[in-house]
């Protein structure tokens, strides 16, 4: 049997949504080990939408879902609808829209509060002991709703002082990590990389995002 | 020395731009080989804009440009600033954008106009006998200013038999080819693969993206 993963997105584009390299890389990665791929975001408003090229906010909104379909070719469904019990892993790309449309991290760092369903879906991965990647700025998410509750996660998003302290502020762990390799919690079950949270090209996060894969598939796999 | 590669954007999505997965998987193997990538895209409106979770046309426009440069990670030219003496190969990915925005093969079949400063890099690069691949239903633009010039240029669309036919209408010849294969015209120098032109998944994908590179880079070297 395929193992199901999960992957959030957080919208279509680096700036306002979800990285594309990095999610396009998860999904061969996942594609690749034959995995069967359920794409997922949350069904609200985005933060801000992005012009990509003068890099100024649009007036014009967009939708979190909506705009990940792009990545997903309209195979998409809507994060409250999906549940643990569906799913042997559950992966999250990094990008701005991570950290501002899955939680309000880039406004208010430590403080932040994370989408209702983005954690409830998180929590019940937990409970059931399957894994969660997370790339590049992602795994701040991980911080959050698993360091509140005193589970003491372990994560890296590169060598980032100034990411790393906020992840210790939030009552987790740090682990600084090179550019193509991951950091495991296996009494968690988290495996996270840095992806573009360094100065790399997409063949650099292509192969951290295929190790991360390659580590939760491993996780879901030796449950 | 590098190879200067330019990658010719649609837009950002399958239904009205670039198809992505096709885009960073030309991305990561360009990388992946050292090149030097630069990334363009016409600064024209979209044909159309389509909301990719309910496939309806959406009210808004968007910009070419603006669009791509998602995928680009707002590192993107217009292409009407780009020449071909400043490139060693030109790549295509595919997409609904490629025969909407690059020329208008979807509403006018083997009638399409191509866009003129796609056009004009495409002869460029011929005149200096570089390479151009093209990925998924973008070698109709290929077809078009070659098939139209009588330069009997040698395209694959995978198997699609109206697309096929569709291409030798427009003075150009089709070679059956297999998910994860290339069709290269030596000749004219266009190395071209089917991708997303099949039923198949990121991996396939990325494994036909790969080739056509590889084969690319090899003409461009070979000069």
């Amino acid at each position: 049997m395929a193992l199901r993963v999960g992957v959030v997105f957080s919208g279509c584009g680096v700036f306002d949504g979800s990285e594309i390299h990095e999610a396009v890389s998860i999904l061969i990665a996942l594609d690749r080990r034959a995995a069967k791929i359920i794409c997922t975001a949350p069904n609200v408003f985005q933060a801000v939408a992005m012009n990509h090229l003068t890099k100024q906010p649009e007036a014009q909104s967009r939708r979190v879902l909506d705009e990940a379909a792009r990545i997903a070719r309209g195979n998409i469904r809507d994060i409250a609808t999906v549940n643990a019990n569906e799913l042997d892993a559950l992966v999250f790309p990094g990008g701005f829209g991570a950290v501002r449309n899955l939680c309000t991290f880039a406004a208010d760092g430590p403080n932040c509060k994370v989408n209702q369903q983005v954690e409830r879906l998180m929590l019940e991965m937990h409970a059931a002991h399957k894994p969660i990647g997370l790339a590049c700025i992602a795994p701040v998410l991980a911080a959050k709703v698993f360091g509140s509750r005193n589970l003491n996660p372990l994560v890296t998003i590169g060598t980032d002082r100034g990411t790393a302290d906020a992840i210790v502020a939030m009552n987790a762990r740090h682990q600084n990590t090179g550019e193509t390799d991951v950091c495991v919690d296996e009494a968690n079950r988290l495996v996270t990389t840095p992806c573009y949270m360094n100065s790399v090209g997409p063949w650099v996060v292509y192969q951290g995002a295929d190790k991360m894969v390659e580590q939760v598939l491993r996780l879901a796999g030796v449950r």
